[in-house]
Order: C-alpha cells, then structure tokens, then sequence
C-alpha cells in the first residue's frame, strides 16, 4: 500500500488535483455488442461506416409524374404538353416500364425512378386527362429526383467512435439496417456501508441504529449515471466481516463504500482493502470542515471510500465518482458528459435525407445532407451550387480512405 | 367521429392551441407500488408522513463525553473537573448505566445518550487519564446532543404527491424506512409503421424499400421519457391490416404512429381509427411547409398520428407527446418536466438529519434541518436562535394536522 504522505499528513487534497488522479487511474471499459434501443445513452465504440449508397437507387423527392426531360423541350401555360401515362411507381412498388419522349410514369415519394425518366414533374404543376397528363412548365432536369448516392455513399462515415447515442442516432443506426453496436460496457458498481450502528429494511427497526440510506441513495446515483449497482448491504465494524465482503465486491468495476472513515474505524477499513493489495492513490480523511474520502485501485478496480454523511457522499459522488463513471463508459470529456456533441441540425439532416416514406416535406431541396461538398452529379456542372438545409453545419460526415 | 372541421378546412392550428388540447384530453395515470429504486425519476402518488420521531432518541452529534451539566459547573481551564468514565456508548450499542454528577459516559457520533446525561463534551475538549476524564470547559447545557425528534417528527410530511423522486428523495425514503412507495404509472405506448414501402430488420434487404426507421427512433424517445415502448412493426396500406394493427395497439395507453397522412393514404388511417370509435380532436394534415399529425382519442387511451418525415416525428414527438407523458406519469407541470422541483439545500439538509452515522461535519449545529421553527427544547428558552445549514430555506415540510 503505498500513501500519499503529503496529504496523509496534511489532510487535505485539491479538489483539481484529487479529479486528475481519479481519471488517471480511470481505464475505458471494453466494447459490447448491443440492440440498438439499449445503446441510447451509451458510448458508441466503433465508427459506423455506410455500407451501401443511400438512397440505393435514384427515387422521387415528390408525388408527380416521372418523365424525360426532353419531352418538356419549349413547354409553357401557352404550349402545354401531352404525355401518355404508362405506369405507376409508388414507394416499395418499382414500375417495370422504361419512359420514352411523350411518356410519363405516375410515381410516388420515395418510389423508384422508371428506366429513361430523368425528371419529376410535381403533382401540383400537372393535371391529368384521359390517360395523359397535361404539364404546363419546365422545372428544370434531374428536378424531384434525389439520386442514388445522394445522400450517403459506400464509405462514409455517419457516427464515430466515442458518439453519445441519442433517438437521433438510433434512427440513423435503424435506417443503415444496423440492429446491432458495439457501445463501452456500462460498469459494475458494488455498494456497502459499514458500521454496526447500521440497521437495513429486512432488519427489526431498533431506536439505536440508523438505516443504511447511503446504500440506496448510491445506487440512485449509479442509475442514473447509466451504470449498473450491486447493493451488497451493511458490513460490521470486523476486519474478517470487511475481508469478506470486499472480496465478494470485486466482481465489480468499482467498489463503493460509505462510513468507517472516522478515527478509530479507519485504520480497519485500511487494513481490509489493504489485505486485497489495495495500491491506496490518496486518503484525504479527518477533513473538518469538509468530506473526508479515501480513493485506491486494485487492478484495474476503483475503490472509492466515502464518508457516512449523506450529503457529503451524494457530493462527492457527483465531483469525483461521476466523472470517473463516464470516462470507464467511454465519454472522451468525463466532465462534459457528452463527448463530441454536436449540433442537432446536423444528425437531424442525416436522417431526414433517408426519410422514411420520405412523405413531403422536402420542398425543392436536391439533397437534405451533402456530406462532402460532392457537386451534385445533376447540376454540379453548371456552377449552381446545392442548398443544405438551414443551420447545417459541415464536416461531420467524413470519406473512409482505404 | 368529431372533425373539428375550421382547421379540417384550413389544414393549420397553432401550436399552443394543439399543445392545450392534447393535455386537456391525457388523463394522469393511476398509482403502482414500487421499490424505491424502481421509483427514480417517477412521480410520487402519496404524500410521506412521518411515523416516528428523527432521531428516535436523543443522540450524540459528536465523538466525546456524555455528562451531567451539573458537574462542569464553575470549570474553567485553571480548575478543570475529573469525571470518572462508568461505560461507552458507542452507535447502535447503548450504554446501560446511568449517569450521575462526576461521571461521565464514553460517546460516539450517533451514540444514544445514557440516562441522566444532559450533555456531550467533545473530544477535542477533553484529555483521559487512568479511567478519569478531564474537561477544562463548559460546552453549554445540551450541547453535542440531538434531541429526539428534533430532525423530524411523528407527523411531519417530508415529501408530497406530485413529487419527482431523484436520488436525494430515495435516501430520503430508505431513512423513514419506506421500502415501497407508490408512483404513478409508466405508460404503455404502442408504435407502429404504416406503408407499404417500409421494412424491417427481419425482411430482406430491398432497393425500393426504406427502414422503418422512425419506429426505432420513436421507441428510443419513448424510453427517453421514462415510458415503456411496445414497438409494433410496419402495417401495409389495407384496411384490413390496419384494423388488427390497432386492435393490438389499444393494450397500450398510448398509440403512435407513423406515415399514412400523405394524400391517399390517410382515408384509409381515418377509417381504421374511426371503426374502433376515435374521436378525432384534431387533424392538423397536408401542410406545406410544417408538419402534419393527428390526435384523438379512444376512450382514455390517446392516439398521435404523425408523418413520415423523419425529423417531423422527432420534433412532433418533444413538441406534443412528451408533454402527455409527463402529464400521465403525474407530473403537475407537464411542459417543465419536473413539478416542484425544488432547492436543492432542502433535500440535502434534510437527508442530512437523520445523517447515517453521522460521521462528523455537524460542527456545532444543535440541528441540519428546523423544519417548523420549533423552538429547541434546549436553549429555545433563552432567546437563541438555532443555526440552520447554509442555504436551508424552510417552507418545504408541513405538519399534518389531524
């Protein structure tokens, strides 16, 4: 056991630098393969890279009508054009028929662009008569046709490794058919108090003991930091009792206790972790005023003493513990709590470029995501450039090199 | 089937309009008994009275000396006094003997204090020799003794229905030993899909299909909330699917679901929902720009029907449903998320009182938490006011009068 004599003998400990140590020993848990509605809240561990383009294939933005662009050579409110309906495209249903000059295909948002059609003439802009439909003008080619690859190509990257999931990313992970993530393991947290004045629900009440609340008011913090709490219950002021009981707690990540810091009860409680090769980083105890505390690893395994004051252990979990847990989750800024948080325009903008169904909405935008600054492969030739949606912010989204 | 037919015309309804009506319409759900683990971040169905005093019996606020004030009278440090020690009166092991004038009685921190003494003497104050302690000063009468019932007592009401229940309230809960308490319940909210153009996870992969994926992230949302998901599937654009679909759905307090309110398909939604007898509040469809969605109700169950677009769902969802949530699982201010939320100081003071072997820190304050302004029964008398914590601001806990 070594001991930071400095603070031994002083007793006091910067927070700043008690945080440092704490996250130094800290390691990052390993990866775990999980459903997609359990990784909300986790830390990706891998990039997620797109494995095909999106959308797969050139599908409509709108309702219309699905036609060749040269059909609508020198059209006006004066000159409208007739052209005969062949057939019908709507989401999910592809049409069999290739379009030719004077030929349209009525098609659906989402539904797949007819063989020959290069252009998507809007359901509001035409009428249809007879087995014709009437257009009155030109929108320009390649219009109301969001083209394969538009979106997302083979090799890019969406979501990176050390991404917070959120519903957004979920969304995205469902619409790149991943059911499945690697996210960091969540840890193993076990909890006990000792004290022979403590008292738990499955003991007689008795007016000479406290109940052990720390140990639930622990696990609540544990919760709701996402980990996982082993509440092993109350140890008695005995060094075999604590023997025993911190070796049943080694199962866990971390190993949290609550009381025996005060004189005449600490040096058992060192003893006892000492007995398991406890390498003890620093013990700021006998703090008056203050929070007392002790933090040591075994192994890899963090060990955190807390005092028995309930408002000094909720404290210093949140200061010290906290940080700790989101960097063993993966978190890359343990106090920010979430590690590259972007802008929610951004992950937004991805999935509604997948949109599902895609149902309107979309208005005249080519492209609701343009990853790469890619020029469109329609228009990017005249010089026009692509809109992104408002308060996208570029450069998220980056090619996979090979 | 009641149309609110105005903005049926004119397909618009303002937002706070939309936001009132879904709340008038969301009941708040009946209460369950949980565990106080399972309670965190529900809603609170009772009020928590307190059944016995805190703390039970008058106990030491601090390691020292139980004595009779009687026998420091006239110390001082040129003329200290020697007490002879009859017993120690560790925490949870009471000392039988009773103390009279020149003894003195061994104490720790939450030690109950033995018969007849009056006061503690610290430590710090105090010296032993051969069985004999020796105090050189006059602490006060009463001092480093915590009165029973001075924390709280028999009827006191520490938390209220309505409550949010963080991890603060559950050491709070454990204290009083209420294992059990009840909450409001989690709703259940069924999810599905409609459109013949979606697949899922189990169905082959198809270039003309698209994920469905708002179900995962809409799944992923109701998680968020704290409600419970039941994540349906897809249903094709048939009646006769639609119809099982939903018949399925109404085990759940709350159905969602998405696409099916582009132009010809949202006829066939209307006729699905109309068999089972929904009341139509509102159908808020085919605007452009702006999101189109429905809302109405079977019963007491609500159904939300939103669009296809991907981040029309997951604004929709935080700008309507969430609030609806909140409201079901018991919260009084649906749009705040937390109802009472209050002062932070408070809870901790509280929890404080009854401090689980309250190892050190309480200084000199007679009591952490004066819930009522009761006079302390010790020097209440002589005009001095007891200290509250830094930051306790008094208000919260009320006494039931019965």
């Amino acid at each position: 056991m070594r001991v930071n004599e400095v603070n031994e003998v002083f007793g006091v400990l910067d927070i700043n630098e008690a945080q440092k140590q704490i996250l130094e020993a800290t390691p990052v848990l390993e990866r775990e393969s999980v459903h997609i509605l359990d990784s909300l809240r986790r830390v990706l561990a891998q990039d997620i890279v797109v494995t095909e383009d999106f959308p797969a294939s050139d599908i409509s933005a709108m309702d219309g009508y699905a036609v060749r662009h040269t059909s609508l050579h020198s059209v006006s409110k004066q000159m409208p054009v007739h052209l005969r309906i062949i057939g019908e495209s709507p989401a999910g249903r592809p049409c069999g028929a290739s379009v030719r000059d004077g030929e349209a295909v009525r098609i659906m948002t989402g539904g797949l662009v007819p063989e020959g059609a290069d252009t998507v003439v809007r359901l509001e802009d035409a009428a249809e008569d007879s087995g014709y439909v009437i257009c009155a003008n030109d929108p320009g080619r390649g219009d109301g046709i969001r083209l394969r690859g538009e979106s997302l190509r083979k090799g890019d990257v969406v979501l990176r490794a050390g991404d917070l999931i959120s519903p957004v990313e979920v969304g995205v992970l469902a619409t790149l058919r991943r059911a499945y993530v690697y996210v960091h393991q969540k840890p193993l947290v076990a909890i006990f108090s000792t004290g022979d004045e403590l008292t738990d629900f499955h003991d007689p009440p008795s007016p000479s003991k406290a109940m052990c609340s720390n140990l639930y008011a622990l696990a609540a913090q544990v919760l709701e930091c996402g980990a996982v709490p082993l509440c092993l219950g109350i140890v008695k002021d005995d060094l075999e009792a604590q023997k025993s009981m911190i070796s049943d707690a080694l199962r866990a990540d971390v190993i949290i206790t609550s009381g025996g810091l005060s004189k005449g009860k600490y040096d058992l409680v060192r003893e006892s972790f000492a007995s398991f090769g406890m390498d003890m980083r620093f013990s700021n105890i006998f703090v008056k005023p203050g929070k007392p505390m002790i933090f040591g690893t075994i192994g890899r395994k963090l060990v955190f003493g807390l005092p028995g004051n309930p408002s000094a252990v909720m404290l210093s979990f949140d200061q010290f513990i906290k940080p700790a847990f989101l960097k063993l989750m993966g978190h890359q800024n343990a106090f920010r709590g979430r590690s590259h948080w972007r802008d929610l325009n951004g992950p937004f903008s991805l999935i509604d470029s997948f949109a599902e169904g895609n149902a309107g909405n979309h208005g005249h935008h080519r492209a609701s995501l343009v990853p790469m600054g890619r020029p469109s492969p329609v228009n990017g030739g005249s010089g026009q450039k692509q809109k992104a949606p408002d308060g996208y912010k570029p450069g998220r989204l980056e090619r996979v090199t090979h």
